[in-house]
């Protein structure tokens, strides 16, 4: 078989669809985000960022970079093992027991990332409990479906946010069987939220345990950055709180946050935790910064739905269309996959803004959108220049306007 | 369900087999390596760290540690986003530049670690290629095997290290299917090294893909730290060549190293590398400046080759039987877990000597072991002191000693 004439008939495939992926080759300019440098054939441009996951930008906080230079002066680069084999720091101890008071949770597990931590916990959880069924959300995210999907277990799939249907699974699924329902508090890509009351109501009701994905909500909600489930009042009902360090905190790591048991149970019997080097101290040592930063700051999160709510507004003005929804996340629809990635190769080289097309299979088809994430640091004149930027490329491609 | 009690039991059942884990909770000290802090109940004790995978210090090494805050300063901490929403950093561009060039091959990609580069790549490739059957080294890593599971290809598994089963398996299969054979140059448990020149032999007689999991071998052999393939002369012959930057270049993440066509397919199509958060900039600059490093000095390789031979020759000079090999790898056979973790505590405790036991599942039972890894750090002293500890509990737990 000519193995690499199989992957270059694939990847045009991919070509022909409009739907192969370029990255955008950029650094980051620490304390002029959201401004960074994008690297071309031509040479260097200067870009505003407009599609960035740090949504607060704490990475690039003076707390959260000090205590990074701090650890790799005190432990230096690496961890140098797994966690059971001299990988463990002390940086890591302390992030958990921060994590755990973060959620109220009496303990609280790392992984080296989120999709990580989706997918060892729940991988474990599910392979682990005889006869789990998985209750799993209509649109969680990739990194939750191959965990489950690694279990092995039997999965039910309920609609979208949608209560009744996953009751109405639930109540026709064996009694006896141990249920696990996982979904997401804030979906990325639609930026919907779920009704994690009601969906804690039916779970107690048929003794499920609940596995909350809030990597798009820690640090953003909440009184302390808890996330929705903490700003709603929710923490304790909830079984698992799985949280990202790679978003609003900046850094990049994942967690679960749960009873000592699960917890310890998790440590012990999940392959990618055991067998897979730990964080690099400099990391827990920042993203520990971060968490306890933005849990006394309101300032962040106040200046972020600020940014959010005017960037909507000036949006509303000029009849661009988004979908609207309780996060902070802004999708403007366009619904082609070309023209999607044509309005974003427009705005970067014409106008120097960023926003990366979202695509198949990020999203269904015919949903292609801009997904714009504004941050506490985006000034106004970032928002007007983003705003007109986008009127006058709705203008030259005949984009519909919402009726006003 | 009474789940915490479920987890309980299943932990109780762990503590009563003697394999329940208790992380050693260590600070590095930088410049001091390989002593560190370890915290206990009872305040803080310096100890020698014997079992790093940190092999040859470099998580320490003044251009890494100030390659690592150049970046932090320049970039901030986090990436801000997956590789594909604006999370590619210049420095992620370089770094993949650097692993290619240093396996020889056309381009590299990385991962957030070795382990999801075992699982992401493995996955694809064998879920992707229509028909694949993965031939599987029967003591590959958990990664490679969470991969190939993952990826519900047909899989055959042959004997370790034995080429003459691996051939007879090619043999027995259906001539037209697609096949991928996946091994490990150096195994770490056992220190072995495959007989990687005859695998590519029978791999070219039967059309066969090559995946060479490089972890325990790359930065610390061959003239650049190309790895055993690469001090074989035999990086050309190998379809895939994956690597770490957690270990020997003592940093985090993962990589494969292929044909541009085979990277930018699993690119595209890994949902583990496509819905992650990319490495932070400082990780990769970290992990640049080391390879950069190595692939100039040979100080570092043999120095650690002395220290390794001189630990050999100290513990064969008092009859302590460890497992021969031909790698950096030095496995004191004790062959029981609860004996195992005994001597582990007493070296710990009583000499501030830190090998942490190596218990089932990362081995298998009977073959419990001190897996120690002796680095270019550890000093003359360092190393009297460790025999003349394992001697003296040598004695006291009546363990028998190797015939002279």
């Amino acid at each position: 078989m000519d193995f690499d004439g199989f992957f270059q008939n694939a990847l045009d495939g991919l070509r022909e669809e409009g739907r192969y992926r370029v990255f955008a080759d950029l650094a980051r300019r620490k304390g002029e985000f959201p401004h960074a440098t994008r690297y071309t054939e031509n040479g260097e441009q200067s870009v505003t960022v407009w599609c960035s996951n740090d949504y607060l930008g704490m990475g690039q906080h003076p707390k959260v970079v000090a205590a990074m230079k701090e650890a790799i002066d005190r432990c230096g680069a690496g961890a140098g093992g797994t966690r059971n084999i001299s990988g463990t720091n002390h940086y890591h101890v302390l992030l958990e027991q921060e994590l755990a008071d973060l959620h109220g949770k009496e303990s609280a597990l790392l992984f080296t990332s989120g999709y990580v931590s989706n997918w060892a916990a729940l991988g474990t959880l599910a392979s682990k409990i005889p006869g789990c069924i998985v209750f799993s959300d209509a649109l969680n995210h990739a990194s939750m479906i191959e965990g489950i999907r690694h279990s092995k277990a039997a999965r039910v799939i309920w609609k979208h946010n949608d209560v009744a249907d996953l009751r109405a699974k639930l109540a026709a699924a064996d009694p006896k069987a141990p249920k696990l329902i996982a979904f997401e508090s804030v979906y990325s890509m639609d930026g919907d939220i779920a009704p994690i009351k009601e969906i804690c109501d039916v779970a107690e009701e048929f003794g499920a345990m609940t596995y909350l994905d809030e990597v798009h909500g820690v640090g953003l909600y909440g009184p302390r950055g808890g996330g929705i489930a903490e700003r709603e009042g929710l923490m304790h009902r909830l079984t698992v709180i799985e949280g990202t360090l790679g978003k609003a905190f900046g850094v990049m790591g994942g967690y679960i946050a749960a009873s000592t048991a699960l917890c310890d149970f998790v440590r012990s019997f999940a392959s990618g935790f055991i067998f897979t080097t730990a964080l690099p101290p400099a990391l827990a040592a920042g993203a520990l910064a971060s968490i306890q930063h933005l849990k006394q700051s309101q300032f962040e999160r106040m200046q972020h739905q600020d940014r959010v709510a005017r960037v909507r507004a000036r949006l509303d003005a000029i009849g661009i269309p988004y979908m609207p929804n309780p996060s902070h996340i802004v999708p403007v629809m366009v619904g082609d996959a070309a023209k999607c990635k044509w309005l974003s190769d427009l705005l970067l080289d014409n106008y120097g803004i960023y926003v990366q097309p979202i695509n198949y299979p990020t999203v269904p088809k015919k949903t292609e959108r801009l997904r714009i994430t504004p941050s506490p640091l985006h000034s106004d004149a970032d928002i007007d220049h983003l705003v007109l930027a986008l009127s006058s490329l709705w203008s030259r491609c005949a984009l519909s306007r919402a009726v006003a």
